[in-house]
């Protein structure tokens, strides 16, 4: 079983450092392309779906080669606009040891950005979509993208397409433009079928909980509860958990809480020699929406979602470039020798 | 004899295709800084002389690499400004055979566009300097780069410092604002001793001129005789002649004009197996600038800029990154073979 | 005015040693995709046409990546089938100076040289399509692949799709396993709307001529004549024509035959300092192609064929990566300095 | 003390995604030269001994580049037939984490695996040996590579010659032409003074036993029993025991059975961050037979080839390039930080 | 609060193999500058202070292009010497696992190691210094060197500048030219306000010690004790512990004793995939005078040297290129994730 | 026709700034082994001759790695000596348009120039020979090599193996160590039968002629006489003749004069985008010597000589990699398109 799901959001080069280099410690750059909602987008296209990306980049050689690597994997980019203007950009290097790696954002008054909201025509980039993914990314761009946001997720809801929201909250963002987080991702929020997110996003839009919680678990499950009770189209929550031992050694584990009050849980994995760690959220979301279009079980959904996100942090780039089989062949606890 | 110089324009970073590829062909880029008087202040450095840029550059890590790089060819960086903001980019393909190479300008918005006019303290910027060095990309940014550029000149004439100025006219950064360039640009020429400048960058301040001319040469000459009569202050004019017989063959000719009336001429000398070609100019304008700040006479500071415009051909990047012996060489027709 | 364009042929990946080295010299290898139909295709999508990649690869990380790579340039592959077995490689080490570029094939027993002629569904796949596009490469790489060519060629007929063929006659393909082209390529010819060939190609199938001959050109238009005799369906027969003063210095010119007895001729360019050699021909057949199903005539299609086969020579790889606008700009003898 | 050691087997060209990136995730590939008898014959090199490599490779610059490659870690080439034909390939995506290491093998028909076994002169061959390594992949790989293995064995046995065999069981290879592998290794196993093998090699020539063993290290013991007496000339089997937590983190140690009983072990040692763990089991079985050609006792030379088996994980490519110095140094035990 | 702080000592470039391969395993090198006291150096700089490189480099591009690395850096090289002559390299491997990393001196007969020692202007070139730093290699490199440290350390306490010296003890050095490291070291100490030792630096310059210790916390502050007393300007001895699991993953700590008796303790912290630990101890130097030079207490300034130390660990080459900000996040212990 | 070719000279790595890049321009060097009679002896071994090579390398890990590349190339190293001491350096930047390549040596002190000349057992190492080849360079070393090259010739002589002696008269090599190359290289070409000279390593030796001669043709002739008139045992002398019209395009010829008065010319080849030519002489030398000792006539040889030369210039690395093929292609004019 599978689905026709479109990806709405700014589509990012990375310019990276090579290896474990600072920025510009040589004269070099390797580069990626990514984004929150593509990044989910070629996931799962790679797991075998229908996906199509939408939004819009520059019309020039670097949009159109952005638009060329989601082709390579097996995204359709038909819908995507190009527009004047620039491509947003991301500086990257990667840390290592006790080093962190640093992003170095240069992605202001992008194409995507600048986009006017009335420009898309959301009944027709729906049409035929089983889910429409988006990200709080997106409307924390600015006014225009917070209002293209929210006209597909009134047009998604009106059509019947399933929303998938992942809250990506992203604080330097909102504040570059003095945009209110909470009120614009309220009807988000409110027309999402599945978020992706932990207790942080849930009290940027409902305001902050005065319960008493010990563990991120409990924060999850009572921030689930309220979220469950403010939007009654919201049937599921989700989100990973990580501890950090050092940059490239982390335990992640993954939750999921449902409107019927179950709480889904995978026990955290050992991430030992990570290779690169961006994306690993959005590989995780698009794990479990591969489950969910799938129609597979929660606790199944989620154990898929939990073993993508894992995978992704072994494999160079935003994107999560293993496919089903490889995904369960972890789930499945297969050895790790040399497949030959 | 060598003359502190000041240079005051963007610094720029160049993200090019490896060797001969277009754009993302493949996932790599290298790095270069570059910038036309950031060009002429190094290639002023290596020759000797004591050079210092001014400007402003984002204060990130991409704003420090920059200035470290400058350092490095022994430029001094301590009066550029760090300010918040993004850094000025360019993308490169470079051509081969008959497909041009190809500029991708992103550089809109950047920390030096932005800076405000009235930060600069240009009494103290231009204290003990000989010359001061900038070009018409400059005020083409906007209209705070241009008040800064006008204040610049102004301050240098009353301080006795010698302006040094190069057109490098660029309508698409003109009409971006609808700046007028020539109101913008006679207040430039007027304070310079010197202008890099062919009759088309005389003719945007002065308006065309209907003087029937066959040859670039004559056009030049008279285009030099109405900038001198209408700036008193200015002495000299030259420019590099260019025939292209494919990307990688160039003819590269001189001239200069000056104000008694003398036309002097390089005669153009084949470039094949073009290296690289961004900076050129600028490489010529700072050989020009070591003759006149050693005391050289005109006609052997155009060859020495002319040789040292040709050496830049064959060095990778922006800067020419040739010392004042290497230039020589050519100047006095050594061979070419290995130098053991 | 756009066609829908269908390629039918196999996908190779290169291996190329880097720069100018020899193969394995060092222990790197770069990687292109190619293959005579494909490099048509990829350059019929990049000026502006739907074109879909017809044929079969082996269904393994190789095969999905080339695949990937003429999605990212813009070819529907969605037609192509995956197969147990293994992908044609190459080896290229390119020359420079006296020093010929050599090629080493690792094609034999492919995936899509093995593949059974009745598994092509040809009145599907060609449905919807303006023209179908092969070359002399594939009937000579076996019984299979003949007998696809000749069913693929006798369905187009059938169902009004114009044929295009280009000879591309390599011997030691056909040598290996005794075939005889004669017979094989006669009836591929025979359907041909149009033939990129020359009289060596023509001789292959009618056999040697013996009328007298002093020039390339003469050879072209006695042979195109006996084309136009033997088969009625030919309009029209086009090639380039080559002389290589240097492995990196050639000079290219091109000839079009029609059936109407005109003789159109594009006078050599000279291309020095080639980069990459391997598809010019292919970029050729790609132009003119665009210029008939674009609706122009017979001489300006030659010309626009013609400048595109002289950009490949400058475009690393074996696709032809420029667009419709960078080779209308060579036709129109556009200037060659830096496009910023 | 040394002996002259010859080694039969296929070599192979690996081709490698860089880093940790997946197979053609950007257009580079990197080579090393690999193939389990060539492994043990470089180690062999580089510890001192005459080494001499047996086979055949294709008559072409792969070919001549592989022995190369052979020759410049010491071996002797001169032996080593070329052949119309094509190399054996193998490409390979190194993991990371919890993704495998992927090979895909393209090594089908090549001049090896279709050398004809009478092409071999082994009485010739094997003069002056003191030793003959080979395999259980190359009689995997066809009909005349079983023979030419089983000739090779017998000719040693008849000359007094050592043989070594390493089990290297490969069910693919056999199943891809319907080899029956008890058959055709049993003469082999019947020849070999050494075997590195563990219960799954024994159990596939002798059948499976039904004896009840918990343990590795006993089923290695039983089915050590069952060799001894099966095959009378066989005097030691040794193998290494392998736990991996991830994939760039195993636990290897080593295990010895002598026909006298004896039972040598060596306790796992921890392998963090893994470089490359092809070649691994080669290196072990390089560094045992070091052992015992160098006179030394059991337990020693188990002790040594499990230091190389270990050190050939930090070690890029196929072959251990560490010489028997910094194999003893980790036998002894010595500090690890940097060697000035 | 800042100082000017100056470093003598020699620069190195350091030739390495990329990544993981042994030396000339494949044919590439790459470059970073070295020297103790420059890693010293440049990494106060990046930490904001005034620091000027003292000593001499080849007059040639080697030279050259090694200033230029300090410049970038921030470094002001304008009193370094530029004399007939070779730059000292070094050749690594750097290892993995449990195979050590290699260097490979080639560093005899520098420029720096023949420069005589009258050629330093030691009141001039220290004038207007807060601090002086050397090592324990400039007086191993020969007599000429030997003078010029004791030289540059009397004349410091003369101008009442305060010396850092750093053991750095490398008997291969000291071998190579017979020179008695007990005689010449001890002027060097004796002027020192900071010595970076370990008990073994100490025994070298006062003998061996026969006090009883079982830790090498005990063995540290016995030596500290007998260096308080030899030396009276001696107020602070500081050295980091060492721990080495495997290549790649160490635990380090900190000592430092003061002349009062207080024992300052940093506890281990695991370094796990360690990037590159050549100057760790110089960075690990840099951090405490960093604290000392900003008057911070022992305390804070050895856990800000600490942290720095283990901050080299991660990055690639032989500076810390960390700055001061970098550091303090890990004293304060700040979470690890992606900084955007 | 072969014979066993023995070549004694000094082994060296060839550090180079990648592309046109100027040394250090971006942190990486690429490596290659070189030295003017290594050179000779791989292009001999890849053409079919049995070739060892002669002299000492440093015993270390570049030492043995120029063995390995060595042996690689099918050179039997077996005869080099490893000996105490560092191995010779040259770094390389090339060159391009009119920017001449450059050369730094650090090549003193190495444990070639060092090793005693009396290491050498002249009349083993010979043994079987049928051609001795050293250089001009060898004796410039210091008084060691000087007198280890005068054995050596003395010794071939002795036991009549053919000396080939090429000049390459290097004045700053003599300068360093004031060695009188006049009375050094007198028993040098009194020893040779074939000499690779001109008129000035001509003149050096016998002192400047005072005849007059307008060209270097004329000047050759007369150079050859006299030596043929000093040197009886001297049969030919053979040179190239170099024009260059920019770094990257030189016009070629060659010249061979003989005892009985011949006068072999093989007109200039015009030589575009010359890829490397450092080592053009070197393999010419090497194709002369294919020829005579293959048999062949003189005028043959030279041609076979002059195509080689030509060849390398096309080859990256100081080793001509063509086989004889290769050559015979360029001599037979055949074309340079690509060879499939």
């Amino acid at each position: 079983m599978s689905a026709r799901i479109v990806c709405f959001g700014e589509l990012l080069l990375r310019l990276a450092a090579p290896g474990r280099e600072l920025l510009l410690q040589s004269p070099r750059l390797e580069v990626h392309v990514g984004g929150a909602e593509a990044n989910v987008g070629v996931s799962l296209a790679r797991f075998g779906h229908e996906v199509a990306m939408l939004g819009t980049v520059a019309d020039n050689a670097l949009g159109r080669a952005v638009l060329g690597e989601l082709r390579r994997h097996g995204v359709d980019t038909r819908a995507v606009h190009l527009a004047a203007g620039r491509m947003g950009l991301y500086f990257l290097a990667t840390g290592a040891g006790h080093r962190p790696s640093e992003v170095l954002y240069d992605r202001a008054d992008s194409a995507f950005a600048l986009a006017p909201a009335d420009g898309y025509d959301w009944p027709a980039l729906l049409r035929g979509a089983g889910w429409l993914h988006l990200s709080g990314v997106t409307p924390a761009l600015g006014a225009a993208t917070a209002a293209a946001a929210a006209d597909a997720v009134r047009a998604a809801v009106a059509q019947g397409v399933q929303v998938s929201f992942d809250g990506n909250f992203r604080p330097k963002l909102w504040a570059a433009w003095d945009g209110d987080p909470a009120s614009i991702l309220r009807p988000l929020l409110d027309g999402a079928a599945i978020a992706f997110a932990d207790h942080r996003d849930i009290d940027v839009v409902l305001g902050a909980d005065d319960a008493s919680a010990d563990t991120h678990e409990q924060r999850f499950a009572i921030a689930a509860r309220r979220a469950f009770d403010a939007f009654p189209r919201l049937q599921r929550i989700a989100c990973t958990t990580r501890a950090q031992s050092s940059v490239d050694h982390h335990a992640l584990g993954a939750l999921m809480a449902t409107r019927d009050g179950a709480l889904h849980r995978v026990e955290p994995r050992e991430l030992p020699g990570i290779v690169d760690r961006i994306g690993g959220g959005d590989a995780f979301a698009a794990g479990v929406l591969h489950g969910l279009a799938s129609g597979w079980d929660d606790a199944d959904s989620l154990r898929f979602g939990h073993a993508a996100g894992c995978l992704k942090h072994a494999v160079p780039g935003d994107f999560n470039l293993c496919d089903a089989e490889d995904v369960m062949a972890l789930v499945r606890g297969e050895r790790l020798d040399v497949k030959r």
